[in-house]
C-alpha cells in the first residue's frame, strides 16, 4: 500500500482513513489519569478501543497499572509489544484459547474472569499444563443480564472454587455493567450505577462472608466511572472510550446536560467527496466499510448544517439539512468524521493516520484489529 | 496464530471463525454460471463480496468474463491473484488512487465508471501518465440516487467527452441499482426492476441518440438479475453475494414467496458458547466484531426454537423463542450462525476456514480485506 511521508498534510492523505490527533490524544490520556489519580482508583484501560500497543505503553507511562483486553488474540498482540499487566475482561472457554491464554501467563502477569464451575476447571487445568498462575476474578452481573453470576452467594462459591483451584488464584470481582455506559443524560446514568452499585454491595458481602479477600474490583466504563467510585467499592476502572471520544459518548451527556466535554475527540474518519452528481446531496466514499454502524449515525466535523447517511457498504451520502449551513463541498474535497462507535469503526481499518498539527507523524498499525479469536 | 491442520473437524477449530463449504460454493458458482449463459448475459462476479483471488478464480474459470471491484485496493489485490479483467464500479477520485489505477491499467484490462467531466479530466490525464487507456462506463443513476447522473442527456453529453478524452475509451453504461436489491417478494422485485429498465431506456435511447455505441450495460445484482435481462438491455450482471448467501438475500423471497434458495447458504460464522450464566439465555463469543449489523440480525443454523441477538462487540445472546425448541447449548458447544449481510461480516474476518465434508481443506486470507482505499 502506497504510504505518505511524515509532514504531509492531512489534506493530501489517500481516502478513507482514520486520522488520529496524537496531541489531543495525549491530552485525553494523562485528564483521565488525573482523575483516577484524584479519586484514588486504579485505572486499567481498556484496550479494545485503539488495538495498538502504542497506545497502552502511553497510557501506562501515565501511570495506568496495565491494561484490559476482550480476546487472547489482543493479549498476545499487547504482550507482543510490551505490555506486562493484563486482565482479559471475558470468560475464555476452548482447548486453543486456554492454551494460549496460558503461554501468554509464563511470559507476563495474566488474569481473567469466570462465571462457571466447569470453566474454572478447565482454566486451572490449562494454567496447571503450562506451569502458571493465572488470576481470575468472579464476574458479577450488576443487572446487563450477559455474562456473570447475578446471584452474589453462588458468585463467592465459584470464588471459593477459584481459591481452591491449583494453577489459579483468586483476585476479586469483575465489576463491569455494559449497557448503562450510554444511558442518556447525568442524572440517569448516575441512577443506573447508583442501582450497579447496590448490586456490587450484595457481592461484596457475600464475598467478605465467605472469607475471600477482593483486592481487585475491577469495572466502570468511560460513561460511568464519575459514580462508581472508591466509596462504591470499585479498586480499579476500565474505560478505554475516553482515549478517543466517539459521538456516542459525547451525546451521553455531561453533567450541565450538554454533550459529555470532558474529553476531546481525537479520532477522525477522513472521506472524499467522490460524486456531486445528486441534486440536493454529494457522496464521500465512507459506508459501512469505513464507519461502524452499531453506534448509530456518524457526525460530520466541521460542515454546519450538513448531515451524513450511510448508503451503502462504500458510500456514504452528504446533506443539507440547516438553514445557515456551509457551502456544499465540492468534488474531490476532504470532509472529516467523528465516528458513532469508535471500538468497532477502529477495528475495520490496518492502520491510524497519526498527525500533529494537521501534518503525518507516523502511520501505526491497528495491531490488534480482527483479533476476535 | 494458531491454525488447525488439514482434516481438522470444524468443531474442533477456535471460535469466532468464517466458516466456508467449498462444495456449496462450487454449485452456487456454477449454477449463476449457468443461468448467466443460457440468459445470454455475460457474468462479471463482485469480487466485494468475497474479497480473495481463491473465488474469483473459480468464478472465471466456470465462465465469468472478468470481475467488479468496488476499491482500486481490492483490485490491487486482484491483480495480484491473477485476475486479468476488472471493472471498478466506483467513481474513483484523488490523485494517489488514480496513479494506482493507472498503474494496474499497464497489467491487465481495466474499466471504471464517471459521472462528472471533471473527474473525467482527471482520470484521463492519470492514464496518459501512465500510458495506458482506461475503459470508462457512464454512471447513470436507474433511481438509487446515490451516485451516476440521472438526465440521460447529460450522461450521453458525458458519454462523448470521454469519447474525446486520450487515454480513455468509452465502453457503455454502469447501470446498477442497490437499493432495490433487498425488495422483499418477487413481484415487487420486478416491479422495482421494471422501473429501473425503463430508466435504462432512457439512457439507450439518448447514448444512441448521440451516436455512443453501449458495447457494455453492466448492472444488477443477486436480487434483481432475474428482471435484468438481455431483453432489457443488460450485456452482463455484476451479482456477488450468490457465492455465499446471506440472511437478508434469502429473505427477500423467491417465485413461490417463500424464501429465495436459488443459492445454498454456504457461509457461517461459527462460534462458541462461553457463558450458561444466564438464567434465560446462554452467550456466544460473537458480537458486532465478529458479525456486521447492517443487513440485520443473523440466524442461527440448525437451533429450532433459538434467536441470536447482538450483546456488544463481542457478545452475542441467544435465546429460547420456539415451543418445540432443540435443547440449550452447553458450555463450549459450538453453533453456526448465517450472517445478515454477507460482504461486511467477512470484512471483519482475516480468514476462511474452507471445509469439505466437514473437514477443513484450507484457511484462505480474506486478501482484500479493508482495502477502502
Amino acid at each position: 500500500m502506497v504510504q505518505p511521508l511524515p509532514g504531509t498534510e492531512l489534506a493530501e492523505f489517500d481516502t478513507p482513513v482514520l486520522v488520529v490527533d496524537i496531541d489531543a490524544v495525549q491530552r485525553n490520556i494523562e485528564r483521565m489519569a488525573g482523575i483516577a489519580r484524584a479519586a484514588g482508583v486504579a485505572l486499567r484501560p481498556h484496550a479494545k478501543t485503539h488495538k495498538s500497543p502504542n497506545f497502552a505503553r502511553r497510557q501506562i507511562a501515565a501511570g495506568a497499572v496495565g491494561i484490559c483486553c476482550q480476546k487472547v488474540g489482543e493479549a498476545e498482540v499487547m504482550v507482543a509489544g510490551g505490555v506486562t499487566d493484563i486482565l482479559v475482561t471475558n470468560e475464555i472457554v476452548g482447548r486453543i484459547k486456554l492454551a494460549r491464554l496460558a503461554g501468554l501467563a509464563r511470559l507476563v502477569q495474566i488474569r481473567t474472569v469466570a462465571d462457571n464451575a466447569e470453566a474454572v476447571a478447565w482454566l486451572g487445568k490449562a494454567a496447571r499444563s503450562a506451569g502458571v498462575t493465572i488470576g481470575v476474578l468472579v464476574d458479577c452481573d450488576l443487572g446487563h443480564a450477559r455474562t456473570g453470576l447475578a446471584d452474589p452467594r453462588a458468585a463467592a462459591e465459584l470464588g471459593k472454587i477459584v481459591a481452591h483451584t491449583d494453577g489459579l488464584h483468586f483476585d476479586g470481582l469483575q465489576a463491569y455493567h455494559g449497557s448503562i455506559q450510554h444511558t442518556e443524560g447525568w442524572e440517569a446514568r448516575r441512577a443506573a450505577s447508583d442501582a450497579a452499585n447496590a448490586r456490587l454491595q450484595g457481592f461484596r458481602t457475600a464475598f467478605a462472608e465467605a472469607k475471600l479477600a477482593c483486592r481487585i474490583v475491577s469495572g466502570a466504563g468511560t460513561g460511568t466511572y464519575p459514580f462508581q467510585t472508591a466509596a462504591a467499592g470499585y479498586t480499579e476502572w476500565q474505560c478505554g472510550s475516553y482515549i478517543f471520544m466517539d459521538r456516542e459518548y459525547r451525546d451521553a451527556k455531561g453533567e450541565d446536560g450538554g454533550p459529555l466535554r470532558t474529553f476531546e475527540h481525537a479520532l477522525t474518519m477522513l472521506a472524499s467527496v467522490v460524486s456531486v452528481a445528486g441534486e440536493n446531496h454529494c457522496v464521500v466514499d465512507a459506508g459501512y466499510k469505513a464507519l461502524s454502524v452499531d453506534g448509530g449515525e456518524p457526525e460530520l466535523q466541521g460542515l454546519p448544517g450538513w448531515t451524513f447517511g450511510f448508503a451503502g457498504d462504500e458510500h456514504g451520502r452528504l446533506r443539507c439539512t440547516g438553514a445557515e449551513a456551509a457551502p456544499r463541498p465540492r468534488l474531490g474535497d476532504k470532509v472529516q468524521i467523528i465516528p458513532g462507535h469508535g471500538d468497532t469503526t477502529i477495528n475495520l481499518h490496518d492502520d491510524y493516520y497519526v498527525v500533529s498539527g494537521g501534518r503525518l507523524v507516523g502511520v501505526w498499525p491497528v495491531a490488534a484489529r480482527g483479533r476476535v479469536r
